[in-house]
């Protein structure tokens, strides 16, 4: 039995989240048009308290903030399984930083990753604050 | 047809979040003991990085933290439905102040509230994290 049949179902959601984040922060930083397809057309987010429903309007709706280039250091990833269809609740904290800003804004999200047929994920809702001071 | 009736689903969810809200941080604030009942033997606590599954787990976690007393005070409220098994996932932004303690602690936190089949709703998933500087 190898070390990778050995690991726990906790283990592998871990394993998930964090590949998740890993992937959605990098292409947020680099290549932000490349995030509309992780989501689905009953996707939602709730960003900074306004609600976008859709893969192609969220893809907008990032792809139109108003600045060029941003970076993400992130501070936490918690994973907990959700109860029905094999989702995967994800919450991460972290400092978020503005081109030509000095200051770093801390922010925290969630997402729930849903599997699809094809043996990956989407993100089926993605809520997203900034923590003011 | 009265207002009640009008109101949307969205309108709904977020009535229920609210008010699943107000009912959590008032019962941590004032009576710790009484936040177990609202968690289920299969709901999980992720609180600042450590896994407690079970309410009487969960219970006894929360009765136990290293404080008297402590005051949230609610900067965000957003929600969302869960795509199976009409889930809320609520997400929460605020400030914490413990007695005794001069500055406030930032804190996030989700919840997924499932409804039960008495028509309320328990908490499955809970992940709570503080926000450093």
């Amino acid at each position: 039995m190898d070390k990778e049949e050995k690991m726990g179902v906790e283990d592998q959601l871990e394993m998930v989240a964090k590949a998740f984040v890993n992937h959605y922060y990098h292409l947020f930083d680099t290549n932000r048009a490349a995030l509309a397809p992780l989501y689905h057309h009953t996707s939602m987010l709730s960003f900074e308290g306004q609600k976008i429903q859709g893969a192609e309007e969220i893809g907008q709706k990032l792809a139109q903030l108003p600045f060029e280039h941003c970076r993400h250091f992130i501070s936490t990833i918690d994973s907990q399984p959700s109860p029905f269809g094999g989702g995967i609740l994800v919450f991460v904290s972290g400092n978020l930083q503005l081109q030509g800003e000095e200051h770093q804004l801390k922010f925290s999200q969630m997402f729930q990753l849903i599997p699809t047929q094809h043996g990956s994920f989407f993100v089926q809702n993605d809520m997203f604050r900034l923590n003011y001071g």
